[in-house]
């Protein structure tokens, strides 16, 4: 099981680059396994273009090392927190991709300005709060996760499995790591789109019942579109 | 013939993908047999990379499935309305390429700044209104084509063959499949060069000498472009 | 020789799609042989995809077909005026490439806002005026050329080997093909660099000793930049 | 040893060209030799497409020609004047990469908007003064490299490794000729992120405490970004 998911991280890892998502190593994708519980993560500061399956990073929940030659990812405090508090989710995604970097940068949320939008996002991704000088000197990364959740409140994660960390970049999830890469690609492009659109002038989000609409027809109970309900 | 028109309809929903206007599953393409009157569709929410020819669903014009395993494009009524609201057309294209939203998405049409613009479309690309809660909550998509009708009006729709649906993005069609992908590629193009020029400071289109001229030189019934006349 | 300019002629075509400055029929390039003066362009509206070195178009100066079966580009008269106006040059291109186009829908020059533009363009990239209603129903293309003419008015035409055609496009040329190419794949990039800098707030050209500088050293009597002066 | 930097310097001029920083002969990569203290450097206007290793040329640290049958880049005096002023760095990169010299041309530093400009550069990408009119006219080269050292002040050469010059474009620089190409291509992203910020509404830098958290966590003397420590 385990093996199977080092292989599925490793892939997506590199979805990441073919998507045009990261450079260099400006990303990293995680997975849990749902029987064992344990963590596949990427090691941290390995070329995308050396990497290969087997240095992939095997964690128990509390990021202890259970296989693997490398340090795990740097991010890791922020995505294990992700995992523990929200039990629904089976992947996680990072990256610094460039226009949802921006609106992050910009410390701006991105509103649901069309049904693309909608497609995939039920409402605005948000944006953090910007950390504290305290919260960046002691357990940074996992306190990045905090103010992730925070952000979040009661939203349930799957319903907008994105969000912007402040000044830094995107965090994104999903029900295993293949709906993260797919939701991390979703952002960039929905990002680039809203920074055209409010280029063009429009800077607030289409109403609730297109909204809804659109996000219910793939997502909802009722849901029609594609051709099973994956949820 | 239908087993011809599966395959270009096919064909079509690649060329989308190849030629960078459609990510994820995010368009759809279909054409109509011109003896039989069937319509071929995209099947709903399949992936592009392992969609097979063979999965294209075949429609009566009222929209019952006559060939495929598959549940159609969840968009089809929009389609069906068009073939049977225009005689002329024989493709549909719908995507979310990414200047075309932007501009949908602003709720503009867009204006005809130069002669690449004239080459193709004669005058605004139309943006429709929005829908109202009724139109969005009942039949939303045989809606969708009903306000893209209501937005073109007596003009012949080969004559400006793209709209902008509001919040939601473009809708392009042709005389057949091929030729609606060959606008809906021209129509992103111009939608990015209009894009830019505005944020270049210009917002007016062309003199309408100079609109005839593109516009007739390619598509009138003098037309001198290209080998043969095409209409 | 001219046999040999066909090729030369047919490969500049190819060219500009690999460099992303044409799309769909958006293009054309001509060659002028030295020795024959015969001049080769591309076939009007012949997709790149299927054309053949042998669709090829060879005209005497007067724009009468000396070889080729089809119809040359609608631009010829264009093309034609040029080379008869300005002997030095061998070689004219056509294109819509993106912010190049966005310029002249803008009908604006590209100032010469850094290095890179000095390096190629010695100044302002000059955008023609508007043709009146008389200049565009009547003898559209060679009046295109005109307009050219007289908005270069005493410029050597290899110093800024590019003009601007108000709500239209760029032409380029130089003293062959292959160099009116290389002069179009320049223009398009600087016509990109000039948009973001200008978005940043600069509009004024460089001062006019590293335009010199700049210019000079690549094209100027004592040009050191390069391995052999190439004029 | 030279033999060995010959080929690392020729192919780091082709990786400039792959990742999108040069077109035509817009760049040129050097590289010095630790033991010898010889510089290896692209020569002079040669295309990349036809480009040799043995095409590049060997000087000794004053400029004088080793090994080579062509002329050193006409940027070379600015390449020795960097190595002479900063015992550090082994490899310099010089491009006219599309947003980094945007920004140069509208004669404005890059300020840190986000942690990704933070794991790269320790602070703003500054930019330098303009070039008073002798400076230009004579010795333009090597005064290029004295604005960019009057510009980095006292400031480590690797803790800000580029500098962007008025008006003209990025230079890099870093350990080797590697890590002079790997700056190259995270400016350009960085760059191109801050263009966009900066028209979401974002001029001001991130945090002192994040800066320092992003840039330490990968370079400074506790770093924990990476399996191994780079310096």
């Amino acid at each position: 099981m385990v093996d199977e998911l080092i292989l599925t991280v490793f892939r997506a890892n590199l979805d990441l680059v073919q998507n045009g998502l990261v450079i260099h190593t400006w990303g990293n994708v995680s997975g849990r396994d749902k029987d064992s519980g344990l963590i596949v993560i990427k090691p941290s500061g390995v070329k995308y273009s050396s990497m290969k399956a087997a240095d992939m990073v095997v964690l128990d929940p509390e990021g202890n090392v259970i296989k693997g030659k490398f340090k795990p990812s740097t991010d890791t405090p922020t995505h294990l927190l992700l995992y523990k508090t929200y039990p629904s989710i089976g992947g996680v995604v990072h990256t610094h991709s460039t226009y949802a970097t921006a609106w992050a940068q910009a410390e701006k949320g991105i509103p649901p300005l069309g049904t693309t939008h909608a497609d995939h996002f039920y409402g605005e991704v948000p944006c953090t709060r910007k950390l504290n000088s305290d919260e960046v000197n002691e357990n940074y990364e996992l306190n990045t996760g905090k103010i992730i959740i925070e952000r979040l409140g009661k939203t349930d994660p799957l319903v907008v499995p994105s969000v912007l960390v402040n000044g830094h970049g995107p965090f994104c999830w999903g029900l295993d790591t293949e709906e993260a890469v797919y939701n991390a690609i979703a952002l960039e492009e929905i990002a680039r789109m809203a920074f055209y659109t409010v280029l063009l002038g429009k800077n607030s989000g289409i109403e609730k019942e297109l909204l809804d609409r659109h996000y219910n027809r793939k997502h909802g109970n009722k849901a029609y579109y594609g051709q099973v309900k994956s949820k």
